[in-house]
């Protein structure tokens, strides 16, 4: 049995943890799920720290950084911080970020951010059960939450 | 008996540690307080860590940055170095900053700190002792100090 | 027998592993390969990190960022992790980065990343087997992917 | 017996070294100094830890980089560094830096360093000796060298 | 017998390895020179860092990046690399780095190149062996490659 740890805010405005989830239960088996919810991104990473010495095999941290300077700043911030926890943990962190200004309205982004959770879901799932999917799709372009990109010609 | 620390600044023009420890009194009991205050908000890092080594099971760092170019490089470099106290002590800092610009006068700048360390505090109540309340609220597009927004519809 | 570990994305959009397998197929032998595919270049670090605790001897570490602002500030999450793994390990992580706005079309950009993974797995295989080469070829301004420029002159 | 260790640079083009030494002499007794000179900003952090490692109980790191976007590069570079120094050797290290451009003339910026040096030498003395001067003056919108300002209201 | 690193690139444009042993043959003895020539500047800090590995007592890194902004955040990563290996093994790494844009023709930039290599290494031999030179020249303005330019008055 494999521990998948889950990292969330609660500064998003969507509830990316059910997207993962529902994707995980519809991906495979052998694996239990602890999630750990914090403020902001900035405690992502200390969050992701705890659920690894915990036990989690792997983590995905879920955010929303707001659309100005200020909060890219502060991603910027966060996604270097759980690089770091990955490195010094020797475990695989899964950043799912989803930026505000990254769709024109609030549906699209409320989509965007339930299927780049839930296509990122699936990278957890191959990276702790099936690397070789992964392996097989290198260099194809892909994309979580956005359409895929066809490999250059 | 757990220990929250606060670290905060001279640099400050507000006593945020006033409205942090208010908060915490209304908020419930079972820690004792901790203060550490240092010039400026390069040096709140090395003051959480004697904090922390000190037997803190928290800290709150208090900081305002100014409104300059060089004052924001300045806060991007002490984020920075809390996130990497947290990690390496596997220890939750909650980081609560007011920019000088977050606010157009003196007394919105002033309410803003208020809320802001009142809110946090909380927050670092909530991850002592009972951080179901955080799960319950993920996703919610919760802010500290500002007006929450409500999730994406 | 030597171990080159080699770490890529589904991201990319060009299999630059083929590349590089066989550039160093054609310069010498004495190594064996471990491959080791990744979502995206900020998961390289953590790949690269594994490849290493796995025994190799070298790692390369390749990755197509893309080229909006976000994807600029991606790669330098992902280059100073690199850095970061290289100096804690103590071993070489040639990172073999392709911009997509590096080429003004598709095909020039996939001639430059076949090109760059090719000219840096000579690099690698320089490293681990003949570094006196690379000391010859000290100040003479050589570019891995586009022309070399001359030496000052 | 405290040891405050003072690294400064050749860089620099006013001798800070002197101005904290003397307002040290004026604020108090129970210290001795040590000097360590490098030739840059970029060499402060090392300075530090060599200044720690020798015994010193905290370290004022003085140095005044040019006004050039390639300066502010740098003097970021050497913060983050200095702010890394302080973390892992658990000790005060406190930054006083003079940008060449935070004064309209060669005079004021010569005043400026000097006052800068000297208000920080009675932080360090704080610091080691009197920390409950800083707690009083928490929030109180404290400036180095430059005039104080009023709390918000 | 002290022994000085030198690690350089063949990426840069110009060979500072042999303004530097010249210099430092006109300045003194009592040293030996090991040298580790690499690709490009983001691989001076694992080099740095196996030179140090290997008994050297100081190491100097040479390197020129490019005009681009790409080449700046590049250099940025190897700096800050660089500092990260300085603190963490203790030693100095003198980091002499010639920006392309920082003349405004061939010539010039190649003189630029071998006088603040030249430059360097005296700062190099000075830090082994005689320090009080620096501490001398502490606030004097003096700068590696340009002229120095005159203390604040």
């Amino acid at each position: 049995m494999k521990k998948i740890g889950i990292a969330d805010t609660t500064f998003a405005r969507y509830d990316m943890y059910e997207s993962a989830v529902d994707e995980l239960s519809k991906t495979g088996t052998g694996y239990e799920i602890e999630r750990y919810t914090v403020p902001g991104i900035k405690d992502l990473a200390i969050a992701s720290k705890k659920l690894i010495d915990g036990g989690c095999d792997i983590v995905m941290a879920l955010g929303m950084p707001g659309p100005e300077a200020i909060d890219k700043q502060c991603a910027d911030q966060a996604s270097k911080a759980l690089l770091y926890v990955e490195v010094e943990t020797g475990t695989h962190i899964i950043e799912v970020f989803v930026h505000e200004d990254e769709a024109e309205d609030e549906k699209k982004l409320k989509e965007l951010a339930d299927s780049r959770a839930r296509e990122h879901a699936v990278n957890v799932y191959d990276l702790l059960f099936r690397p070789e999917r992964l392996e097989e799709k290198a260099g194809q372009g892909l994309r979580e939450g956005h359409p895929d990109v066809r490999p250059l010609r």
